[in-house]
């Protein structure tokens, strides 16, 4: 289903993206790894609740990232030189990306 | 905002139901180290987008199971024998758990 | 799996709340023949998909203020003189309002 | 904001898709009536919560079929035509629709 060829020159994510990603990712781990301690001290299940909001949120953030990306790089390609077929499984994508994926 | 006593006697959470817990958030932390590594490889955005999507998910999953040991202890402790005062403010809370924290 | 027994003299919702309901419903009944309207004028797709949110929004302000008064008038009553059977159905319930109903 | 040109030759929605959104706009109404209905008759508050979950379900897919128009009508347009400005503005609209309108 997935299958964007990897480009041999261009990469899909310019650096400064993929940095301002993967330091998001970090404070992601160090945010699971927190509510980890939150159990293990039996603390109120509100303040799980939120921590968990939180680290949801902070996902979702990284999702904002990703797509826009997928958009700007994969999803112009298709749509301005693609065939007619892979026009067509582009909007399938995008549709995926919109209503299966995002949350 | 959250202050449920520290119960001296009875953990909030059962040991069994913390320690699923436990695992849930091992695992999602390797999910996260797993996109990191997706971003490292240059991998296809909807790769990354689905990996993204599985993660909050099973957020989501650890997030049910607080919700449902909140209801059982904490918040039925304060319907059934809380003060008129704490009755309001476990329905303001239920209200923050169902609309905001909840993803 | 919905049997609230219908009460002879307290009605579930109280008179004001239902009248603040029925207002907003009436409202929302507006926005979807708006919604009509703007399809058989053709209008640009973007304007559609902002009224369509904007009509869901409305819906989940009614979902709120029904959500408040199921805590308050039906929950609490299960949870405070209900057997542990009725308990345990009040939090399946609740379960339901959260994670299936809400949107 | 929203200035799609209202092109004088081609309808942004085809007809056979503007009829299927028109009859289920109508059935939403309809729903929307039996919401008022429910709440006249005092009915319990899990049904109310269940209609107005089987409301928001209908009004999003509604949004599916609007957002598939909006992909293959407007913003290939912008992508395959658009100059570097218009383009830039198809990305901002699509994270409008994928993460402000989408519901």
């Amino acid at each position: 289903m997935v299958n964007e060829p990897a480009s041999a020159v261009k990469p899909r994510f310019a650096e400064e993206r993929a940095d301002q990603i993967r330091r998001r990712l970090k404070a992601i781990e160090g945010q699971v790894r927190g509510l980890h301690r939150l159990i293990d001290e039996d603390r109120p299940c509100l303040d799980v609740l939120m921590q968990l909001s939180a680290a949801q949120e902070a996902l979702s953030q990284v999702g904002k990232l990703v797509t826009r990306n997928y958009l700007e790089k994969c999803m112009t390609d298709a749509l301005q030189s693609g065939s007619e077929e892979e026009q067509a499984r582009a909007y399938d994508d995008l549709m995926a990306v919109i209503y299966k994926y995002r949350r």
